[in-house]
């Protein structure tokens, strides 16, 4: 390629690496890439009307597809909106690249109003912030990068792009792109370490196996179901995970429990192997519980976050004894339906209606809770989960996977509280037409906050808490702000009703918000 | 006070400085905040569904009161939500203190999902960023940052309160608060410094003052006023000023230009100087433009953004010599008003129909270059504007400032694609019945984009351009969006459904929303 520019360099490159999309909200400094998209034509460009909307879809495209998804967002305030999203990002292993416009190299000097300290602001969410500093290196940074990402367990870059640098003509005959994988490359976890594991699983204990990351995926769950039958081990799966198999016939497994005491309960004396997930910790840290919530002597490592756990867990099956009994935990029981419209009724009719193959992205406790109570009587699915806290990731991950998995329906079961924090994603689903049944549970307050404050028997009806927990005045009508970005939307508040929504959202060939009035 | 905990101890800190607001989007890691909000009701509590609108709001209170703006954000993602308009009220300086709910100390170690690098995130948008580690030294802590917020031009002061410390009891008997002033404490300017600036200024060249910062203030540009009368200088104002006073019989400003070869035409070989201004310099690097657009032997400062703007200017009236001629550049013509609404057509209903002590919110250029054109035929009134180019800041300050200011009738004109970056800031003006009218300029585009792309000689109608600029797919139907937060909405496309509309919403008890659909 003669007669090129920086930008299309950089784009270029990508495109020769396997990136297909990119997630934009640009500005003037990005124009020369914007104008690039028009002469890389395989890379789709998707506009977000907010940053959080374009990292939280790039998160769920990486999710569902395991490829690199870009970002193009505007210096440091721009790059700073799509911080929260890219922090659930990093803390799922998402590989993602972002590239930042900046000020021209010669014009920062003089610290015009958008100037800001932009490696700052991306490092806490970066395993590497590039500065791309001249055109004659961009083929190699966009390598490295890419490498990066795609190192395990999946990692989210960032790269700085001057003006000047996407403006000027790359030098020719730079290095080619060597042939990359297309996959993350997690690490292989040795014979030795499997039998060290399996040794130190004691057998006059209960076991169990805490499942994570990409111990979620289809091959490693059969895996830990098989050593679950041979063993009589108890299969559970991390609070949070990034993108998790359930459903149809894979092996049912039960959720890890949000406050410490509740993780102290289920884990109960039993050794816990950690297979692509971390330690068990409290979320946050309460005045007399601990942080760690399984002690050192009771933990073993069979794989890491950055292993291929599908792999460990099949090579550890011959190496554990077998066991008569097996422990099974009853589940809870499905309460009875009423007139009145309960969490517990969704997801009961959404465990009917899901359809094959579906993907959910799954915000807030409302609808999580109950959902992963009954998800395997599901047909096959993944649920991807908030995995690092920052609220507003639900709606734009669905955008992202619904454009990484284009055969799939996506539902979003999502709390109303947490859905403002990116709610401009329902114009992208318009835009898209995107295949997204949005489940919007409407009970019009910060519900955890409200638990947390019972759980320190501290009284609701106090003005400031009243007014910092509460969004019931006014109450926000949801089919209205679908309406403004051209989402179908339909209230409901009875069990019919919401059997009905959710068929006609399921069939239809753009997103459909249900706004399901809960207590 | 005795039996106290930390945040009862920060807050009463707080009030007795005299700060009485506080913006608010907490989490689980500021309940104890929250709660002490309740012991403490001097200061109120105002939630945002964002943080990106508490910021802005933080910003407005403050530019229109002078007085420091509380927020209360949630660890480190709910804080980078409110970079955004951090960044603009840092360039504004603004003082404002962020409070940011920390996991416990002894909770950090252990990397819970939510654990993010504060420090960096904060950094690039704050003067300081204090880490409250004990509860004994709280109020000097306080102390410590209201001062640091209060220093000349002001500033953005970041509090890092971890749970355990908020919920700690602090020492009896600290450090009484001893009285502070309750203004920014701008610095004198020398006579010394007069006399050197008067000198420096050749009578045989034409003379700019270019007006920026506090010298926007009404009594400096009185005395710039009587400058420009006694030596015939032109006045000008900065492109972006923080708020400005303007209208009414104050002398009219010339508003510096946006583009570069604007300001060298506007600014020709004329001596300029600098008032609580900052050097002249481009917005964005353009190839073969300078960024410093005045030659430093053109430059003379008479004032810094922290220097006390209106008694510089008073003193420097005498040693200037007296000029028979002044200059006055013609200001353009009114357009003539057609039967399809346009931006002119707005701006000049609003100059009739403006009160006396409007303050106006504006964001975007669609609006604010016609408006800047026209403001000094209105009635006294004040304008804030986005000082960093951080947009999203229309509406949250527009938020603010009706808090700030509350005998005031607050106008938002404000770009369409701006607004949708905090547009849950409606929410806001709908629970606290704020007399906030917004004129929503619909474009359905980025115009700044397109503008720059054609100044570059780029055609408009290649595909991924088009998807990155243009937002007519779906149109944004502002009026829904407005109804789905409890705003009263109006679409408008003459100018006398606009008439009509304003007047409305000048009238209204709350916020009115006007849809202006523009070409």
């Amino acid at each position: 390629m003669t007669g090129i520019n920086g930008a299309q360099q950089l784009l270029e490159t990508a495109r020769e690496l396997g990136v297909r999309i990119c997630f934009a909200n640009p500005g003037t400094t990005e124009l020369t890439l914007v104008h690039a998209l028009d002469a890389v034509p395989e890379i789709r460009p998707v506009l977000g009307l907010f940053e959080g909307v374009c990292t939280g879809a790039a998160d769920g495209y990486s999710r569902v597809s395991g490829q690199v998804a870009l970002t193009l967002l505007h210096l440091g305030p721009g790059f700073a909106n799509g911080i929260a999203n890219l922090h659930n990002a990093r803390r799922a292993g998402s590989p993602i690249i972002n590239i930042i416009g900046d000020h021209a190299t010669w014009h920062l000097p003089f610290d015009a109003p958008l100037t800001s300290d932009i490696d700052s602001l991306a490092k806490p969410v970066s395993k590497a912030v590039l500065y791309l500093d001249s055109p004659d290196t961009l083929r190699d940074d966009v390598v490295r990068a890419y490498d990066l990402a795609m190192s395990a367990p999946g990692a989210v870059v960032t790269l700085i792009a001057p003006t000047d640098v996407m403006d000027a003509a790359p030098a020719t005959g730079q290095n080619p792109v060597a042939p990359q994988s297309r996959k993350v490359g997690f690490n292989e976890v040795s014979k030795e370490e499997i039998v060290r594991c399996a040794q130190s699983i004691p057998s006059d204990r209960e076991c169990i196996l805490l499942l994570g990351g990409n111990a979620l995926g289809e091959a490693a769950i059969r895996a830990a179901g098989r050593i679950a039958e041979k063993t009589g081990a108890r299969l559970l799966m991390e609070s949070y995970p990034r993108i998790a198999n359930l459903g149809g016939d894979l092996p049912r497994l039960e959720r890890l429990a949000y406050f410490p005491q509740d993780v102290l309960a289920q884990l109960g004396d039993a050794t816990v192997v950690l297979v692509g997930a971390k330690t068990p910790t409290s979320y946050f840290g309460y005045e007399g519980q601990p942080s760690q919530l399984v002690s050192e002597d009771r933990l073993v490592s069979l794989a890491s976050e950055s292993d291929a756990c599908a792999e460990a867990l099949e090579a550890l099956i011959d190496h554990l004894p077998s066991a008569a009994v097996r422990t099974v935990r009853d589940l809870p029981a499905i309460p009875p339906r009423s007139a009145e419209l309960s969490a517990d009724d969704i997801i009961e009719e959404l465990v009917v209606q899901l359809p094959e193959g579906a993907v959910i992205s799954l915000e807030g406790s409302t609808l999580g809770a109950p959902f992963f109570r009954q998800a395997h009587r599901a047909r096959r699915h993944r649920v991807m989960t908030n995995t690092g806290g920052a609220i507003g990731q639900g709606l734009p991950c669905a955008v992202g996977a619904a454009l990484g998995a284009p055969d799939a329906r996506v539902v979003a079961l999502q709390s109303d509280g947490s859905a403002q924090y990116t709610l401009q994603s329902l114009w992208t689903m318009a835009r898209e037409r995107l295949p997204v049944t949005i489940i919007m549970a409407s009970n019009h307050r910060y519900g955890i906050l409200q638990t947390e404050l019972k759980r320190a028997d501290v009284d609701l009806a106090q003005p400031a808490i009243e007014k910092l927990t509460v969004l019931a005045d006014p109450k926000t009508d949801w089919t209205a702000l679908a309406a403004g970005y051209g989402v179908e939307a339909v209230r409901v508040t009875t069990p019919a009703e919401f059997s009905a929504a959710l068929r006609r959202g399921l069939e239809l060939d753009g997103p459909l918000l249900i706004q399901a009035e809960l207590p």
